[in-house]
């Protein structure tokens, strides 16, 4: 009975008995709080977004930007540096908890960081899965070839690119140039493929080249990202490692969809025998959760083995009636992912008035050129696709996304690059991020104009 | 290149990469992986009990103990005492990880743990907040006096029998005492709305009483939590803490709604005004979370303000395309809070070989006994409402649940309880949770046999 915090006495004296038990309480008051907050800044920076007649998701990631460490700060994450005393939603848990120093906060802030961290993650796993009901297996495999040249082009020409222009004209020393060449050769399949299905073309022949594209360049992505990691570790390219990652992700791939008619029969039987709530989406998930932990376990990305499963049940009868039970967890779950995204963008790289800042923001330039060029002539790898719209399928390409954020993050943490060439990939991939999204629009309404016009060939819109 | 561990050479490489980066990878595996064991135990418990004609709910806490730390450890809480050795989820993610140590895996364990358990409360705020919307406020202010008079039954005539009961036949003393009574009182409102709304009788007048009746009981719960937490603690009850619940409790469901009109007329403007997805979820789920948080910081539980959303939200026009909407989000979170609850009962105290159970199963039958009964008597409780299922109501009270364990924790960590007085505690938890759907099952179908039979009133059904 003796500490009374002021103003709050009672709070106090009743989070006082309530500490003893567990912190559960207040982890759950934070994620709770953290939702809200990303709910409205995805609907606030969506609605905004559309009316401005811009795909919504661009709308979110900079909601995200506005909550996350850029601006309020209501929605900063540990594994981007930030600390407890940085959250301005801790103090609120604080308050609530009876006057908790940041000491004792600390560890409610990193549980609740790491259980929206998760949930973002399910996020994206769920959206790739929506992705892959709403593709098509068939028009996937015949845009194959396709979309492997296009993911090919995109990840050699910026890479080399960007290394050999580091170091010509920047003198950055070999190894940090290769790290910031390979941050060049993500591209963001959760972005690209959200603005695809808001602009309607995720089915067209471009969004399914794109989309396979996309894939093919996370498997790159991944790879790439072993040999610069064991590069920048050891000096030397662990080969085994890479011929593993080949091996793995293509047996993976190529695994799941020649099993996927057994895979069909086996859900479809389990399905049709349930009776009790559920009966439908939960066989989805176990087999799409099942799918992103293999991926996941043969260290691919969750994302591929959710796309795989969603391709494989779209061939269902039951396909209907699955997508629109997927849409409202897709609808809470998705947010998550964007508003994250943009919440870790630390937009304090372009400020100018830092002087580290400006030989950052001259390199960004650069690769930012790169960037762009880069995966834009990957649409004119495309053959055999008369009519079809090169520029859209460069764009699509672009984003870079939570990708890049990957890159940037390891590179920072092994402390290959320095602050500058650091903050150049980070200016690089916001630029991508937030420029591909309206890029896309315009490239697909130029093409609508063109449709209306008699043509040769239309867009396939099956 | 130094470290093979034998069998998974490339496995091992792979890992000690990635290890240095983050362990986020790992930590999203083990969610992964226990949603699908969730969602596995839930489905075969559930399908099997609907084989067997119980409420389904039963098989999901059954699926809980197979997986939980009774029998197979792949679902354990370190919150209830497990440690990462004692997971058999642990080995696969230790061997994913290229062989890491119990030591390196341990703060996986905890965060993967925690994000399960952040799922199940949401779980049971999503699961509120739908029976929430399936029920009617008018019908609930209705049949108020009545629930009030059953929760208060079932709060005193446990408490006092349970308390008196221990002391006179089991010399137990006082304040252990009062401990174990004040367990008896509570109600988990989530098993018994889940089992109604099963049996289809959520709506019905007896169900309405029986959820009514279980709100008010959950606060009355919360009090005397409080109250028994303080005694155990200081010896005496801290009164200034009790009344402060007592108002702010009274405040915030009056509150809520009163003020229902008022947040209906401000979601259905907002709702209307959304174009982008999501658009009747989102601002509903803000309100029901934020609700919930409420709810949480002054200390009441968070399931409280996401019910009270529930029952506003009820009378929009909406409803029925909102309730549509929450059901598939529902069917994936709900399972996660049953089985975890199923997880967590630890059924090693019913084991009579063990000769401290011994003492612990005479004691845990008393409580049992007094805990049945208490709880059915509150059917006679009720008035002016001729021909109602005075058994059914009273039975749907009977079923401690969640809340039962969270005394019994209390109860453990406060060191209050010796380890006979605390597993009977378990015992007639587990017990009461486990018997109440079956009988609630039975209690109904007794009054659906009656009123096929001419009666003077039946049970409406609207």
């Amino acid at each position: 009975m003796t500490r009374m915090p002021q103003g709050l006495p009672l709070l106090g004296e009743v989070a006082s008995e309530a500490e003893a038990v567990d912190k559960a309480p207040l982890v759950l008051a934070g994620v709770l709080l953290s939702l809200v907050v990303v709910y409205i800044a995805s609907k606030l920076g969506g609605e905004l977004s559309r009316l401005l007649n811009l795909p919504p998701v661009l709308g979110e990631l900079v909601g995200g930007v506005v909550v996350g460490t850029s601006a309020l700060n209501l929605l900063v994450f540990p594994e981007s540096g930030a600390t407890v005393a940085d959250s301005t939603l801790m103090p609120v848990l604080q308050w609530i908890g009876g006057g908790l120093s940041l000491e004792a906060i600390a560890p409610i802030f990193d549980t609740q960081s790491e259980v929206i961290s998760v949930l973002a993650e399910l996020g994206v796993i769920i959206l790739l899965f929506e992705i892959g009901l709403e593709s098509d297996l068939r028009e996937l495999t015949k845009v194959g070839y396709q979309a492997a040249v296009v993911a090919v082009i995109g990840v050699v020409a910026p890479f080399a690119a960007g290394t050999a222009g580091l170091i010509a004209i920047f003198h950055t020393p070999t190894i940090p140039a290769i790290f910031a060449g390979a941050a060049l050769t993500a591209t963001s399949i959760g972005i690209t493929s959200k603005v695809l299905s808001e602009l309607g073309h995720l089915k067209s022949r471009e969004g399914q080249i794109i989309v396979g594209a996309a894939v093919i360049d996370d498997v790159l992505g991944i790879i790439v990202l072993a040999v610069v990691a064991s590069l920048a570790k050891t000096g030397e390219v662990d080969v085994t490692n890479v011929v593993y990652l080949i091996i793995s992700a293509s047996a993976f791939l190529l695994g799941a969809i020649f099993l996927g008619k057994f895979f069909n029969k086996a859900f479809l039987t389990i399905a049709d025998k349930l009776q009790t709530r559920g009966q439908l989406i939960i066989p989805a998930l176990v087999f799409a959760f099942l799918m992103a932990f293999l991926a996941n376990a043969i260290h691919l990305e969750a994302i591929l083995g959710a796309f795989a499963a969603g391709l494989v049940l779209d061939e269902t009868d039951k396909r209907k009636e699955l997508d629109q039970q997927v849409i409202p967890i897709a609808d809470i779950l998705v947010p998550v992912f964007f508003v994250s995204v943009g919440a870790k963008a630390d937009l304090s790289v372009l400020n100018p008035a830092v002087p580290a800042n400006r030989e950052g923001l001259v390199i960004a330039a650069f690769l930012l050129i790169v960037a762009i060029i880069g995966k834009v002539i990957t649409g004119w790898g495309v053959f055999g696709q008369p009519g079809i719209n090169r520029l859209a399928i460069g764009i699509g390409m672009v984003p870079r996304g939570e990708v890049g954020l990957v890159f940037a993050g390891i590179g920072s943490a092994s402390g290959v690059l320095d602050k500058p060439l650091e903050a150049a990939i980070i200016i690089m991939v916001i630029f991508t991020t937030f420029l591909a999204p309206p890029l896309l629009r315009v490239a697909f309404r130029d093409q609508e104009a063109e449709d209306a016009v008699p043509a040769t060939d239309a867009v396939s819109e099956t």
